[in-house]
């Protein structure tokens, strides 16, 4: 299976897209910049989305759903807001079809026109503070702890299955609080949530850090970010948390009661994280064998291939293997048993390694008889022989393992992609060379930044928060600066 | 809460439209005929999607993803398919928007119209079955059996919340199958899955049937439903299951090659539930107090209200409670404990007794002292003081005799309201009265059919499943009939 497939020092990019289709995740489609995402691609985002909406719950937050379609003069409130979304939306403009002139066909019936034209929302922010005006009266409303799993539209330009196409999958969480103090805090609760998330579901290490003004979301005074390093050596910008000050309640008028009886504005938050997370997850782990899953994430965490010639052989491993397979569902493992006979066993090992399955086991009858079964291991590429009456605590033992090793793995990956420069020189020799993160003193001005960018393709992806503040002197102008932030090229 | 509510004996419709409002269910929005689903609706669609899922995936279907958006070409392919759907689709004209020259508004970018336009998708049969092509090759690859959960668009006319909205949320079932057997099969497993839940799970008993010619899914070879009675004697299609035959393969160029190497089209079959479920959850069993929920669908299924005076005896009540909320949620029941000082215990019962929390408990220090608590059951509106160390096991058997009672109390109003006739002039009588099902003979014209509609608003709501076969003569035209079927009207 993994013949015919580009490897990642060929052409990283040619890599993913191929990996994407090889390993059944996504596929193309006739509307442009869409996606299907197949069973298999779609079984990891359910893995995915059940952990982050435990998460969402337990940190107090409710789910609802507000509409798709969004009035355009909604779009209109929020300056800001408007400017950052204008250029990229999908557009409805009449509502009924009608048969055409020769009858084999449908064309738009000019007739049914709307009144006012419905944007398909590239996110929820308008829609969602037009709606809180009308549950939100007093303080006793707050904080109001709202989350929505939904499609959205963003016209593309330039797309990539997973990381960035017209149509995905995310989840946006919206919040309303009596005080500048519990949105900030919300903001930075739901980062933490998301870096939690992203370290030890998904084993990739991520920076958190607070956007630049002009790297801010359109309509926040403040976007914190958890920015990922992926194997190419390009950032992923891999969810945002967005703290709203008061624009949105200003905008849409949404006002509270506070104890002492005067009437204010509400402070907002909004954050998410997509379908773009797959493509973080691929490009994080996966190797020129294939996708790499790590465990906490994978549909199927062991598959379990019997080696057989005939019924009667199938059928003796297979109850061998019964109690195994009851063992390892009953503590919660996700177990595949392969027996198909329309396929060689070499094929069953080619297609779950091309398709990053942690642990692959295999039973023939000479392992039976010896007392053995064979071990495989995704993320080293590793077998053994092990016993196989403890073959369940093993594999248990084995998926933590695997969890861990893929983190370190990320972890060393980007220690060693990280470089403190203190010259411009040397900057514009890592950014094109090495790539990775580049920790380097920036001046603060946007005019700074986008000379940079300008010059290098590479962005402020962020301003750590974990990072000690020390002053210094910008690589760039000369002027100081009050601390290193972190640049990369990015996806 | 339940002041200034129309009762049902009143007003149906207006009784409906406001336990929707008043028990925080949903809101409509801006955007004519989509609703906003707030979070206590949304809480009731999660129970009823997650349990669904689960019968999916049991009976062996994957979950996948497909595109919002349908090139308008496609929905061409299908000649019958487009009759049905073409006069109420959002279409999308253009994809971008720009500031307009007054700078204070945005207006459609004239230079950004699409070459083809494309529809937001009220059903997906077509994106699906161009997509299977790919997908399908041989014998090997079938059964394919996939479902998508997802937001589809109907141009509505008229719209009432859940019932009938532009955009609303459901799951589609799509399969592709080998043989027509296999195809039938299914069609008829998908039914009994639904019927079962909504049985068991809703407490809602349905008439499983075929519709007629007239009622069938645009597309499909037969479209089996399942029906349920509401109070008001209305009847409501709760899902339906449609053997497509061959059609949508042949439209679409769907082959494989089978066992005897030749290539053959593909069988298929499509099903769905939406978020109308609800409305026929709200339909069937909610009285003029508010809602009514069955136990197993309850988000909270047993509130829990301490009675007291001041910050101490809360704490002698919660300490003593603590245990037997833990024993309640270790059995997996949905507890709350609503202690809030911000409302007075009366506000607390009349809010969860609107919104249908099967049964509630509250504790006072006198309860306390005397070894007792008093349990409310909402199906009832009845309540008793019980022994407190009992209370674990009582409510646990108690939410199953609150799910069995429902159910019967639905059957019952069914059987109540469904009325054998023999002759037209009895037909017309009940349907205009007393309403419910009604079970005739009828010839099988579609041309009787439209007449009984024509001058009763009754439609043939199924050809019953599990009715003994017996002929007898048309009610309307006198011709041969080869056995009752069921009318009613209709949401």
């Amino acid at each position: 299976m993994a013949k015919n497939f580009t490897s990642r020092a060929t052409d990283f990019s040619k890599w993913y897209n191929e990996l994407v289709i090889k390993a059944d995740l996504a596929q193309n489609s006739d509307v442009r910049g869409c996606m299907i995402i197949k069973p298999y691609g779609y079984s990891i985002w359910e893995c995915l989305q059940q952990e982050l909406d435990r998460k969402f719950k337990e940190t107090g937050h409710l789910n609802a759903y507000f509409p798709l379609l969004v009035p355009k003069s909604y779009l209109s409130k929020e300056a800001k807001h408007i400017e950052g979304f204008a250029k990229e939306c999908a557009v409805v403009t009449h509502y009924r079809l009608k048969t055409n002139e020769s009858g084999d066909g449908v064309v738009v019936d000019s007739d049914a026109k709307l009144e006012e034209e419905l944007i398909i929302r590239p996110t929820s922010e308008t829609i969602i503070w037009n709606t809180f005006k009308g549950w939100i009266e007093s303080y006793r409303d707050l904080p109001l702890l709202i989350n929505q799993w939904a499609n959205v539209m963003r016209w593309e330009m330039r797309t990539r299955m997973f990381l960035r196409t017209s149509e995905f999958l995310w989840q946006e969480g919206h919040t309303a609080h009596a005080t500048e103090i519990e949105a900030v805090n919300e903001t930075r609760t739901m980062l933490n949530v998301y870096a939690d998330f992203l370290e030890n579901y998904m084993a990739i290490p991520v920076i958190k850090g607070v956007k630049t003004e002009n790297e801010r979301f359109p309509g926040a005074l403040d976007t914190y970010c958890v920015e990922a390093l992926m194997q190419d050596g390009k950032a992923l910008q891999a969810g945002t948390s967005h703290f709203l000050g008061q624009k949105f309640s200003e905008s849409f008028d949404v006002k509270f009661s506070d104890k002492d009886g005067k009437q204010k504005y509400v402070w907002g938050t909004s954050w998410g994280v997509s379908t773009r997370l797959i493509g973080g997850l691929i490009m994080t782990h996966s190797d020129d064998e294939g996708l790499v899953l790590p465990p906490k994430l994978a549909p199927i965490q062991v598959v379990i291939i019997p080696i057989y010639k005939g019924e009667e052989q199938l059928k003796v491993i297979s109850d061998r293997l019964a109690p195994v397979i009851k063992s390892l569902r009953s503590k919660g493992i996700r177990v595949k048993f392969d027996d198909r006979d329309t396929q060689r066993p070499g094929w069953k090992f080619a297609q779950y390694e091309f398709q990053g399955v942690p642990i692959r086991l295999a039973l023939g009858s000479r392992d039976l008889e010896a007392g053995n079964i064979e071990v495989a291991r995704r993320d080293e590429k590793s077998k053994e022989v092990i016993a196989f009456d403890g073959i369940v605590d093993y594999v248990d033992k084995l998926l933590e393992e695997i969890q861990d090793n893929l983190f370190k793995k990320a972890l060393n990956h980007r220690s060693d992609h990280t470089t403190d420069v203190d010259s411009y020189d040397e900057f514009k020799k890592i950014i094109a060379k090495k790539g990775g993160f580049v920790s380097a003193h920036w001046d603060g001005t946007i005019e700074t930044e986008l000379r940079i960018k300008d010059e290098t393709s590479a962005t402020i992806r962020c301003i750590p928060l974990d990072s000690n503040e020390l002053p210094g002197i910008c690589i760039f102008s000369g002027n100081p600066s009050k601390q290193k932030v972190l640049f990369a090229k990015a996806y």
